[in-house]
């Protein structure tokens, strides 16, 4: 059991919360039973951590380090965790078909960009691919919100508009979801088989050196009374209608 | 202009952050431009407030109150509110028609409450109904959510078990979202002229209690990698495929 905040390990979980850490040691936290089953599933657990006192039914190998309470809860981000944390190894993920992608262009919201990738994998989607400045996917509020599916979805970091290119060549049809002038409403738009869905910022929408790219641009009917839907809304409604779930 | 952090306005605008004080008030607070026009079109606002030195175009009849900048930043809850804010009277909402419901069950995250109020405005909705232990729909991020449909959808809040039989004497066909043994796909559900959808709690689903006064279960189609959808995502598509918007 790790009782000592000054404890080297420990003092380099801390600095997990900041993404320059998570990105130099390639790891990242998760919290709660149901995404620490996800991770020791999925193979990328560097330790797993368990609060003093609490009773955790690991996998047979997985080796438990036990925390002592004040330290399990200093590095908790949430009141929440159940005791059980893990801390993971990022990995390379390598995307087996490219038929339907969901790209994230600069989303801001973790909760948001979360329900996307969570979305994405209940629709069959072969990966999302998220621009630049898009939040990070290791934070532990997209992490919780994607309920265990990063775990499961290649999901890759890119320049959008060079990888929009890419994939117009090898054949696939691009659309930004975007009120422009010569925008389609989903349901006229042919279900191909290879077709990519580029969703916007909460504020300012799909980029305009994007939008410029892409093939078209998709709209979903609503009534006036409202400007737009919320992102993760709009992605899912358009991936659902999409969907690769055979 | 108050400057004063003692003036009795300002202290109860400060309670307002409290779900009792603003159930006892009947008054809300929303922050932004944009919420603040929408709350002006509405006709609601109590108390236009703007921040020392911030210009804002007010509309005519609104008669602007200025708050000292460390009295309006210490009301704020977000810091890129841009300098306004409203004090609004809460209101009696009446339902126009029922041929388009959604029905809340205890939701607890305001984002995922906001999102469903947005979404139902956006597919031509007649209103929602949240159940007693549903998130205050007057939470700061449940208002933010909406971005601002609140203001146009009739809301109430009251006992879904009651509820649902009234609506059901009056003809309305209540499905629950629930993975019931005779759950059927969203498509197999005819479009009846008046339908009503159950969703629920983020970790608990919709309760069985109210499950079992439903007519049926609905589910969203899915592959199995994943257990469920976000709330707000699986009642945004439902009420997107049933959408009223002519």
């Amino acid at each position: 059991m790790i009782t000592s905040k000054d404890n080297s390990k420990y003092k380099l979980w801390l600095k997990l919360s900041q993404k320059k850490h998570r990105l130099a040691e390639q790891l990242f936290l998760v919290e709660g039973e149901h995404l620490v089953n996800e991770a020791a599933t999925a193979g990328v657990i560097d330790t797993l951590l368990v609060c003093e006192g609490v009773a955790f039914e690991a996998d047979a190998d997985a080796a438990i380090t036990y925390l002592a309470r004040p330290l399990f809860e200093k590095l908790a981000s949430t009141v929440t965790t159940a005791g059980v944390m893990a801390v993971c190894r990022m990995w390379e993920s390598h995307m087996k078909a490219h038929n339907r992608l969901l790209l994230v262009d600069d989303v801001q919201d973790p909760g948001n960009l979360g329900t996307l990738i969570r979305s994405a994998l209940a629709f069959g989607f072969d990966g999302v691919v998220l621009s630049e400045d898009t939040v990070d996917l290791y934070n532990d509020k997209v992490v919780r919100a994607t309920q265990g599916a990063l775990f499961y979805l290649p999901i890759h970091r890119t320049n959008l508009t060079t990888y929009i290119t890419q994939l117009q060549q090898a054949g696939t049809t691009v659309y930004a979801t975007a009120l422009t002038d010569d925008a389609k409403p989903m349901a006229e738009i042919p279900k191909q088989t290879s077709l990519a869905f580029v969703v916007g910022n909460e504020g300012a929408g799909v980029n305009k050196d994007l939008i410029a790219v892409c093939d078209g641009s998709v709209i979903i009917a609503m009534t006036e009374a409202v400007e737009s839907l919320n992102v993760g809304v709009a992605g899912s409604i358009l991936m659902h209608h999409f969907n690769d779930i055979g």
